[in-house]
């Protein structure tokens, strides 16, 4: 057997504490591997020096793994009696070969035996209290809703823009120039319909003075765009909100700043000379007029967008500015969760101080940041609770978007997502299809069968689900600016849309009813003859209590021999699942 | 070919910044890989939502590569123009295959174009200018000398212990017991000597009051043992070294404090009604008396020691009170460096939260760890500046203990110690073959020639080496106690060790001289036709110099056939190198 397949750390996902008492261990090896056994104990437990004869530790064996496209996950845990861990894994092979692996060497016993020196073990030295990744608790039974404030429901046209449009239906195509004028009395006029809907959590885009639709490019972090309401709409906003049991979250734009922000008119206007020069990166100043994009380098924006030239948070001064501003709405507005955008420029000190302030202001407090990438860099414990699951989202819709896929393919690009990062970080993971960057996923895959499925899917994921507004009445959109079109109050008045909706809310339902639609733990099964049906149980973190969801993605109907209490039935009758049908069961 | 061996994560030492234009890339494959291009470009480069286009980035090979025991080692530099970077891998396998990985799959030229989704690329999103991990540049350029300060001059008898022993010669075997009255003044009168063999840093274990000859049972870590000196005595060391170019660096016991120290004491005395219960971790008070070791849970202490009871670093005021003792060190004594004692124990919190103290207070200051094991969690740049590199040390002895490795061993073993870092990290780890807590390298293979080989390898390598205190007179030493023998100064007065003095002294002295011996770059040849031939070229990393260091370790005499000014030569004359030779040629 090759050691190249083999790899531990004893850091990040691959060894953490859960919490004060468990220790998780995990392994990823090749398929080579058919079982594993782990080697543990005190570093201690012979004394500093260890005794003549080879530590040997108490031998366990690994029963839980999952399959990965890259290898086997072996994950296990373990209770260290002295909060310290001394281990090495013993590999058995397809072959039956035994192999040692240590943090230096993987061996045969044999070999193992002729050393003359002690191999090195893999250490956890101790789970200190304060290090380990502690998360808010609320989160996981939370269903968030994204809302897009300025196309969600215009609920005070006397502060619309002026240049407002007549609210569109759902066929328009928007773009990002045109203003529709919803504002935060539209969303405190619709929160019992997000409670009807069992929304637990709302997300919003940014709410700040900003000239744009989008309001990424903020002018003031401290007051709320005039046209989307005052300070008083916001805190009315969120006591409303609070008393339905619905979170808030906001988003924190600090990568960058608007253009026309006061810090950067006086850079532009003072150069050098300017208190605020130093708050962003300029290579070249005086800048040239009229050249839209920063790829010549004269400083450095989002993504060469000169609207948007980037703060430079390796400035201690830029870091306590903008954590000033989070406690601000912190105090201010009472708000749960901070989202924050473009988080992985922020320099990584950011989120160190930022955490440790916000949390020491309100212990749950959800930071969650928007990384599109794996994410461990920044899911330590030390700077995010969680990140946007975008690698979740794309999991489940390429399954659907390549015919060619299996339900192993399924399994083993679901089974990468969880086994990144740490547990209880999957737990709070902000899970999602689609949202304000993304085609919208109605229109990725438009089917409505398939959208069911896919959200399904979503709500029984560990982690956190959340809805992009109008996803709950199959809203379509393009890629943005597209994506962001007005939500069809009128149309939904209207009955067009029940179906769906009653979809939705028969999931989110479930979602907030049922702990197995939100437990940790879960395997995929392939009792059914059929490639592209896939089938996973889901099983309650706390009791032996079970669940299976049944999707059928293949082009027939397929038969089930499950007995239980039907959940969600979806094409399913009889036992026969047809092609585009659900079936959740419990056990 | 199979994606198990294959392995990359955007963090740590796979994807780092060396400085804020260089950004380093490192892949591990199996040996079925035979070449490597990275794609590489802004993440932007097509806009934020790309082009229609698959996006294929810059192609550039990787030339190099280390051979590890689990694995090909691909090592690339990329200069991002604009700071950000996304990138992905493609492999040419032996038979000649074209694979692309990327971080959700690895697929082939044919299975990547019939994908209707993009794969994911790797990112490294931005290269913030306070997140690189910044290192003392001074390290890499310094010769440690590790003094444990009881044995090794004993300059003022008259503050000796009431029970201090006549100094011992080299052949006396000592106990933790005996007190033999070394002292700070002895490390004074000494400094001229160290001088001589060209040492630039001194680290001395621990000076503080404390019953023991170790001290490592602190009782107060604001004043100098008195049997070492006083507060003054500490500051005309400081002083003296500095005049002679020689660093000062202490050894910070803060895992644990002796159990003599007043604040134990009061929780012993008082348990939960003490202001210090909380420093400790205690599980059960009133303690029954007599029983040393801790193993039944009472409290918590280093390796069961009950005269050692841990300190808890997850509580904020402990840690706020050991930060202040560093303060106090470095403004009152002016030393260089701490080394913190078994630093794996510490929170991490704590540790982040030195380093942004000691930095702000002495920008180069060194922050060493004392971790035995891989310890990447340590230095990612926000805690400790290196670790005692321990794994270094055994990676060089376990070539001479085996004597069934091979060079080939011996590379491998080599290459994993330099490749669990990043090259900053690598420049100033503190490179040791023995140490107060070992066996002495002249006990663990006693022979001449082969300890000079290993200091030969020791004194080429990155990092920073140093010279356990005696190592210059091959000392001998069993484990602990008896590896903290006297320093025999009326044998080596007596001219019993003038051979090995000049051989460490000429090691020193190159060292201190030629950059070749510091510099990051090396590789290994296999020129020789002789497993048990160590062979490998160093290169300096601002010019094109190289120098080859070889080592006989096998039985019999090899022909060498290089061409340039030798440095050293060991067994070496008329081109052939002797069985325990050594030889150092500048190319």
């Amino acid at each position: 057997m090759e050691f190249y397949s083999v790899y531990h750390r004893s850091s990040d996902n691959y060894c953490y504490p859960l919490n004060k008492n468990d220790l998780i261990i995990n392994l990823k090896t090749s398929y080579e591997v058919e079982q594993v056994f782990l080697h543990y104990g005190d570093p201690f437990s012979n004394g500093i020096l260890g005794s003549a004869n080879r530590w040997e530790g108490k031998r366990e064996e690994i029963i839980y793994k999952k399959n990965l496209k890259n290898g086997l996950w072996w994950t296990t845990t373990v209770q260290p009696e002295f909060k310290r861990c001394r281990y090495f894994f013993e590999l058995i092979s397809v072959a039956g070969e035994v192999y040692y692996y240590f943090e230096d060497m993987l061996c045969t016993k044999e070999e193992l035996e002729r050393l003359h020196h002690e191999p090195g073990c893999f250490v956890f030295p101790w789970m200190n209290e304060v290090d380990i990744n502690d998360i808010p608790r609320w989160v996981n039974d939370t269903i968030w809703y994204q809302i897009f404030p300025e196309r969600f429901c215009n609920g005070d046209p006397s502060i619309s823009p002026k240049n407002v449009l007549p609210w569109a239906g759902s066929n328009k195509e928007v773009k990002n120039t045109e203003f529709y004028g919803g504002d935060l009395r539209g969303i405190i006029n619709k929160l019992s319909y997000l409670k009807d809907l069992n929304i637990s959590g709302i997300y919003l885009t940014p709410i700040n003075e900003s000239p744009s639709t989008h309001k990424y490019d903020t002018v003031d972090y401290l007051s709320i765009d005039p046209h989307f309401g005052t300070k008083e709409t916001m805190q009315e906003l969120v006591q409303k909100a609070h008393l339905l049991g619905i979170k808030v979250m906001l988003d924190g734009v600090f990568n960058h700043i608007g253009k026309e922000a006061k810090e950067w008119q006086d850079v532009v206007k003072n150069g050098p000379q300017s208190k605020y020069y130093d708050w962003f990166i300029v290579n070249e100043w005086p800048f040239k007029e009229n050249e839209w994009n920063t790829k010549k380098g004269r400083y450095y924006s989002f993504a060469f967008n000169d609207k948007m030239p980037k703060l430079n948070t390796s400035n201690p001064k830029v870091r306590k500015h903008i954590i000033d501003i989070c406690e601000y709405w912190v105090k201010e507005y009472d708000i749960d969760g901070i989202r924050l955008d473009v988080a992985n420029e922020l320099s990584h000190r950011f989120c160190k101080e930022l955490r440790i302030r916000m949390k020491a202001l309100k212990e749950d407090i959800y930071i969650l940041g928007e990384v599109w990438n794996d994410s461990i860099h920044w899911l330590r414990g030390d700077e995010f609770d969680a990140v946007m699951n975008y690698p979740l989202g794309n999991a489940i819709s390429d399954f659907w978007l390549e015919e060619s896929y299996t339900k192993k393919d399924f399994e083993e690009d679901i089974n990468r997502c969880y086994t990144l990062y740490m547990q209880q970080t999957n737990d709070v993971l902000f899970n999602l299809l689609d949202s304000h960057d993304t085609i919208r996923v109605s229109t990725k895959i438009p089917d409505t069968d398939k959208v069911y499925q896919q959200l399904a899917v979503l709500f029984t994921m560990p982690g956190s689900p959340c809805i992009f507004y109008g996803t709950e009445v199959l809203l379509q959109g393009k890629h943005d600016p597209d994506c962001r079109r007005c939500m069809p109050w009128k149309e939904i008045e209207e009955g067009k849309y029940d179906g769906h909706v009653e979809f939705v809310q028969l999931l989110t339902r479930l979602r907030k009813e049922e702990s197995l639609f939100r437990s940790r733990n879960f395997h995929f099964t392939n009792h059914i003859d059929n490639d592209r049906v896939i089938e996973y149980i889901k099983i309650d973190d706390y009791d032996a209590k079970k669940m299976a969801v049944i999707l059928n993605c293949s082009n027939e109907p397929t038969k089930l021999q499950l007995e239980g209490k039907i959940l969600l039935a979806h094409h399913y009758e009889n036992n026969i699942l047809q092609t585009g049908g659900i079936c959740i069961i419990k056990l």
